[in-house]
């Protein structure tokens, strides 16, 4: 199967084209680039020296021309918001089916996403999306929908432990407390002082309070997943560090909530599922042990003092928080094995 | 005034060694050192090469002999719990002051003190000893005692935000999330694997979950400084960064409290103290920012989906966490300008 | 084909296991651990949760229980010297293949190793063993030998790019002088305080001058490649990252040799060598591009003020300097293809 | 005293504004932005919250009216080659003293400046100018210039070990290698991808061969210093740190040269010279021990093997490299102790 990013040179992509490089089933057709078209993928992505990606040549993001490969039966929009709407517009209407790093089709809500994002550029396209959660979003997507949204790292990180919970009456909906530390890789690749290494190494910091952007699938994704409104604290933080998200959940337990309930529950949701990863009770995930696969690491503890649950969880951001889950979703669409290139 | 130091060759006690080493009024008379009495103090500590360093040498930690030198009026304690009780139960009749930067006197009730850090080595001494948070504790404490325990780095970033805030009855008393980031030298100089460089680089990870020892002395403290008990949510974080805390805390809004009344609380509270800074709302507290300085930075804000406030916090754990304190706290002491060697 | 790796539980060693672990044409069948024996792999190295590694069980470090398991064809040792010479005087007898990422069959000559490393476990295997540079090996060594010796990390960042030019007379033999700069992980997972986080982070620095070990192999490897005894001066550093070599060699141009002979050269000796990479005069190599590799970038550039050539490499010490090349040379020595595994 | 910096917003600035704010003889009477003009400094330097630096505004930069303050006796310039020249064109007319921190007066030369740097902006200030390496340039400079040149970085890393040795003919002249790491911040604050946090961390790599600006200033000083022509190789690299500078350097030892000799000949230049630290032969300099210190650490080793002395030193590019030698220059300048606001 021959499949195509658009948007290819932020870090996401990057992550993107190295998981298709080594892809058993899929074929790296054609790599955009209003900038650069013509030149050669690996001479701007060092790191894919000495693979095909010294054969591939960067074409033009023209829309239009795009839609009509027939060759190209899966796209990657790995851009940023309302530029991947832009493009879906085309790309939907031609047949192709789109996997979008984007947030323009993780939100179902038109208002919210416009409260959030501004402007929707292709709301006629929001009703054949879908917000695809591999582990939680119910498998009749693969068959109805156009355009697969992957969620965003913080929502990864923070839905995989907490949606089970609170469907199964676990958990307090109220009090709900997510801290998150991400690398400085999930500021995308932005050209601001602020991202430079001498200001960012030796640095952790609050950020983005207190209506970050996640908030707004993690929210409609709570409520949808879940059957009833969920508002949460969140509270996401730059730690300096390359890639990785460490998210910890502070949570009142409902009436009778036990630790080996909050297991037993997680067993049940994620029994061979094969990028989820329970941890036991004092065994606190750490990124770097997630760095460059496509794993949650979840684990759980009750603290008796205050009745609160802790539920912490680490992912790469770039992979299981962006590309990686972006080709897992790809794997589970078209009929290959979950794992393909997701070593 | 001629002071000492026992136990310098941790990362605290370097700190202090380079503080005392410019400060204008104390001359650093002694360090001691049991494994290394005879050998020059920059030789071990190479990032005071080329200062007096190279002309003191270590003596002997044996503590009778330490009390017995009558050139020296005031000795600092950067040593393990239980190694600073015993040196305090020599030095202190023998009418020395002490500043004890372990947490053998942050803890007034001697029960909690037991459950937390096992038997106390020298409980007789604690009427004597006070718990010196130099911005909230009674200035009283001046007169009346012998022993100064310093804050840990946790609680001081957490005692000031919340501290005059909970007096004011501007927060709940429930319900209260506090996430810390720390940087590795928080864990002291460890000889374990989990330490190494090649281990904490690129990691983010929850430690120390559900009762991290610095519990103690912050709902210790909570209690004394605000009239009741409160009980806290402290999520311990490592970041990978030589120092710093970053702190978080998340707490519902008091019925009729407003932003504008934190500041103000904050402002009457923290006026003309040199080393509180507060930064207006959105403005979040970098741990860069406060790097080899005695500040704490705080700031508030309030989401109003929620009703919560969120105070965040920086300090530099070795300094304003540890040896900055202990300074500040000895020039207060000694009538010096509470800022002499705390540039 | 079933391979065994005997001490998997270092940097390398967890390299290798993951590589092996999606390697399509072998399967990891054993780990050994005397002291783990009979625990889960993934356990002790939760880099590899959710793979084969939940299932594979360490078995104990017994050579002789080894040697008799007729499963496994062949076997990696990632063990320091001395300790590999042990395994492979049991392993070899029995007819096993043995890929050795220590150094006790670097070097050929045993008085030459027994400076460097002291008395050698197994001298009367050595004429059975090559030291397999693949790129500058003759490749007759496939069929002849029984024990591969895996290059040293600053060995293959320094023979790569001077070997051709060496034989083909472009620079002196005189004034050679290697400086590398190292990730942290090439001193191995040792707690010592010297590679603590909090030591290391912000530390460039000079080490083991002026008789690093590996000098014995390079120097052996120049004289055995290239024809003639040639001294150089191998200056190690350390810098703070993770992984990683980068090597800059300063040599005089030999009389008549210009930057397009050398690049020649490469090209010739290099073309079609899946993991060597050329990059052109200016373009000097970084080690965050080949981070997880198994390539060699080298560039070259002249200096027509001071007549030398300064050429520039950069591995990951732990791939292309360890286990990758380990990894590449047990495809070629099976007749597997060279890549395989080696994304 | 009353002194101003021009140009504080970069790294160097940065250093020299907390310098000067704990001088105990100057007055940080000015600094200025055209930007920024009328705001707070600590506003745009958040490291200095909390210090006379929430008094101090930021004023135009405007060279007349600058030149016209007669409050101010001496002008810091921390600005690009070019922009200082500018500066010092009005300034020094007016009587002040001038401190450059810049190239623009570096060079004695005007054809040689103009071959690194362009055309100079002020040729006719160099008579009066003087590149001052406090411990090696003739003290006669005091009672004679106007514009004091601050070496830079590598410069100060490369002359204070080699100068005296190749005065005393201790080394040869020919086949010197310099290898120098530098911290990020040795670029300056540069909105340029290339200098991102996700860029450079885990990347060490050659750069700026063959012909890096520092240089026209170290062979000039090699030749003025020393009393012949001097051509190195200098050969810069960045490793993934904020601040700090490693120097090795292999130089063939002269006929009859010893490692005792070097060192009595090191001894002999920099006794009571408070900035030069000796380390013994093995002991190699750490960026990370002389971080925030003034100091040079210096040490040598030789090898018998190839008749080489290798030289290793460590400087904090921003202090000893730039904004604490300017210090140390006006401390000497005005009559006040060397090491003053020096810590």
């Amino acid at each position: 199967m021959n499949v195509g990013i658009i948007g290819a040179l932020g870090y996401s992509g990057e992550v993107l084209v190295k998981r298709l490089l080594v892809h058993p089933q899929v074929n790296l057709a054609a790599v955009t680039s209003r900038q650069h078209a013509g030149k050669v993928l690996s001479k701007m992505m060092p790191t894919v020296r000495g693979t095909a990606a010294d054969r591939l040549l960067f074409v033009d993001s023209d829309a239009a021309a795009l839609a009509a490969r027939n060759d190209i039966d899966l796209w990657f929009l790995a851009l940023p918001h309302g530029g991947a709407a832009d493009f879906a517009k085309v790309l939907v209407p031609a047949g192709r089916r789109v996997v979008d790093l984007s947030a323009d089709f993780r939100i179902t809500n038109l208002a919210t996403y416009e409260n959030y994002y501004g402007k929707h550029h292709a709301p006629e396209l929001l009703p054949g999306a879908r917000y695809v959660q591999p582990e939680l979003t119910d498998p009749a997507w693969q068959e109805t929908i156009k355009i697969a949204a992957v969620p965003g790292c913080y929502p990864t990180s923070t839905l995989v432990p907490l949606v089970p919970l609170l469907k199964a009456g676990l958990v307090s909906r109220e009090h709900i407390v997510v801290n998150s530390f991400s690398g400085v890789s999930g500021a995308g690749k932005k050209n601001d002082e602020f991202y430079l290494f001498v200001e960012r190494a030796e640095s952790a910091k609050a950020y983005g309070l207190v209506k970050h952007r996640h908030l707004a699938e993690i929210e409609e994704q709570l409520a949808l997943l879940t059957g009833a409104k969920t508002i949460i604290q969140l509270n996401p933080h730059l730690a300096p560090m390359r890639v990785g998200i460490a998210t910890t959940i502070t949570v009142p337990a409902a009436p009778g909530a036990t630790l080996d309930s909050v297991y037993e529950t997680w067993h049940k949701t994620y029994a061979g599922r094969p990028f989820v990863c329970l941890l036991p009770p004092g065994d606190m995930p750490d990124t770097a042990y997630v760095m460059g696969t496509n794993r949650v690491d979840i684990s759980a503890i009750y603290d008796v003092r205050t009745n609160n649950f802790i539920f912490t969880s680490a992912v790469d951001n770039l992979v299981k928080g962006a590309s990686g889950q972006a080709v897992q979703i790809m794997n589970l669409w078209s009929g290959f094995p979950e794992t393909a290139g997701l070593f």
